[in-house]
């Protein structure tokens, strides 16, 4: 007789309805390569409406209260897909302690209490998975901890977010201003109607704690990585990163360095020709070094409805097979180091710095002056032909430790002559 | 107390002092994550000199007699790393026989008689794992077989052996012959002495069939897969190619259609902007497409001492912790569909022909007549200016059954105009 793995679902939004039309269309498959079926007995929103949605999935019962969800007596697994951080941790620890084992998307959750959520779960013996907080459908989280467990990682770093990729991908390929790519990703439902937490590089800031945290072994939580967000790119930005042999992507980046972390989100200048260039639209991609397996790139649809439902649904059926093998707690918290998060004054770069200044003799050197007093080296300038009373002058460093560009810049923002600084970039050295 | 899961390695070759050299030096990281070490109680090379390999290793033990090993009372698991059909088959089934877990690098064997591996270790309630038979370091057989399980796959392919990748593209960037690109392949060691299993695509064709097995939950061993391999390749064609928009790639690829499999490994035009053109030298790309994730690709080392190591270890691991919770046993084979691969004259495709031919009155009406009388339609023609005597004809053909271009290039071999099908290569389409 083939047993019946019990879950209930929370959130039966885009995630949460890809995850019931995998199962219902899967179930046969699942059974025939793990011996049990996949059943959904309860799924859970709080607009009643969304009833429709659970029986056209084939859940058995349908209700508005989650807390019957997290302790139900026919619940072997919650899915919780509600995203944010409450009520959703609430549930989850709920459902931990009431004996449940426990699948998410959610990277806020993960990526500021997971702490609390992996202590609950190993004091329950019971699993967390969360394979689709992190790039959707492509499988990246298990690979990391489980299959490249015999690596130390000296980075982790991608394009980990589809709707800033999505805005920078049209304002390079079709000259859009920041706007107008906006307007066309929301257009398309590329982009929320508030779009703030993908264009502050908050979504990203979740996703590359979490893959650091994996691949270093130690805890970095989303207030630690430092964040700046694409809203201020411009399409004078995009001609002269071109110009120079770069593209502009929002790179979400982790690196071990003498026993401390470097992390942080930010739009960077790509070369051409890395791998992480060509990664366009609402795709995502994510690098990572490791001394043994050496540089990898795993690429795919970082969002949508069944892709975040493929990684969900790998995980319900790793934790069913865990149930049905009594293994369960089986991989649990893996950050058994402390690594300190170095702040971003002490980081080291290339960078590109984009100003507009007076048209006038003397602007160079002055700005050149402030550069060479803090000893920040120029490794390149372009002066463009002025509009008739501003320039635009791009700078390219040297590599230099952030803190020095940073008291550079502020000189050169005194300076009557300069109008404005407009972007500073970094340059992705890897 | 720290548990010891013990293990013995057979083959102290590339893979097996790789595979040495991460055990020591990640056994405590492996000890903190699983809560047990990871102990070689005895390694085994049938040469003797390797017992130096096997202490610097930190093996505890060397012996040349893998029959020692696989019946070793102080092993859980045995590494098969001696590759090649016999005795590495026989080793493992008697490992499992014994009650050891295997981990294995073989191709050979998992892809021509995986079958009987998998019911033995079903028997015998053993795991058997294999990550390192494909991609090296990429991690890709455990992804697919674990976190994609919620897909059904249309298409894997990929780049997946290292050794043709680097000579294609020496003769694509460096305009070498294929005779110059392998002696320079040969000297930097990417290349065997004998090269024949990579150049002729042995070695992919049992990669692809261990890849559609999983993908498509089918056995498809070795001989099933139609194979080419580049050895016929020239500068010519390289230059065709790139004139047209393409680069030249050796591509594994299977495909799922109407309940039948398409298998092949075979040099392919590749469009200058598919993901797969951009890599390189002896990198590896596995590209899959699900129901649910939508595209994926794999980027990695597809081969060396630590890149492969890296998946051995990842086995080991998994087995270790399967060893710990008692669930050993808990993914077998998944191969419970019987579909049926289609002969390669039942397939259809795009199609690039290069003839060599009189350069006189006639000889393209004539070539073009046999295509014709075979229902292939030419989408374009480039003839090229003759050194006198002949002249190169390249034809692209729109999409047609390969029945019917063989039997048309059988009449225009038979041609007194035609000195020679240079070439005939597919186009990928995907």
């Amino acid at each position: 007789m083939v047993k019946d793995i019990r879950i209930g679902i929370i959130g039966l939004g885009t995630v949460g309805s890809g995850v019931l039309e995998i199962l219902r269309n899967k179930q046969d498959k699942i059974a025939q390569e793990i011996g049990a079926r996949l059943v959904v007995t309860v799924a859970c929103d709080r607009d009643p409406a969304r009833e429709a949605v659970a029986a056209a999935g084939g859940a058995r019962s349908f209700t508005t209260d989650a807390r019957a969800v997290v302790s139900h007596p026919d619940v072997d697994i919650v899915v919780e897909l509600i995203g944010g951080l409450e009520p959703a941790f609430s549930f989850m620890r709920e459902a931990l302690e009431n004996g449940k084992h426990v699948v998410t998307a959610n990277k806020e959750v993960i990526s500021q209490k997971g702490q609390e959520l992996f202590d609950t779960a190993a004091k329950t013996k019971r699993d967390i998975f969360f394979e689709a907080s992190v790039g959707g459908g492509i499988p990246i989280l298990r690979p990391l901890k489980e299959v490249l467990v015999g690596n130390d990682f000296s980075v982790v770093a991608g394009i980990v977010n589809g709707t800033t990729n999505y805005i920078l991908t049209a304002m390079q390929q079709e000259g859009l201003s920041f706007d107008e790519a906006l307007a066309q990703a929301q257009e398309k439902g590329y982009a929320e109607p508030d779009p703030t937490a993908d264009i502050e590089g908050d979504d990203a800031a979740a996703k590359i704690a979490i893959l650091a945290s994996i691949a270093f072994n130690s805890r970095v939580t989303k207030p630690m990585v430092y964040k700046e967000g694409i809203s201020r790119l411009t399409s004078a930005d995009m001609t002269y990163a071109a110009e120079l042999g770069y593209g502009i992507k929002l790179i979400a980046y982790a690196r071990q360095v003498d026993g401390e972390i470097i992390t942080f989100v930010r739009p960077a200048l790509v070369r051409k020709d890395h791998p992480l260039a060509s990664v366009n639209g609402v795709y995502n991609a994510i690098f990572v070094e490791g001394d043994a397996c050496g540089q990898l790139m795993f690429f795919g649809e970082g969002a949508g409805s069944l892709a975040a439902g493929s990684s969900v649904v790998g995980d319900l059926v790793q934790v069913a097979r865990n149930i049905l093998f009594g293994s369960t707690g089986s991989i649990g918290c893996t950050c058994f180091r402390d690594l300190r998060v170095r702040p971003i004054e002490e980081i080291e770069g290339r960078y590109y710095i984009l100003l507009r200044a007076a048209d006038r003799p003397g602007v160079l050197a002055r700005t050149a002056g402030c550069f060479a007093e803090e000893n920040v080296s120029i490794a390149s300038v372009i002066q463009k032909e002025s509009n008739g009373a501003e320039a635009d002058i791009v700078f390219m460093t040297h590599w230099c430790p952030e803190r020095n560009l940073r008291a550079a810049l502020a000189k050169i923002a005194e300076l009557d002559v300069v109008s404005s600084i407009v972007n500073i970039l970094m340059v992705l050295e890897d």
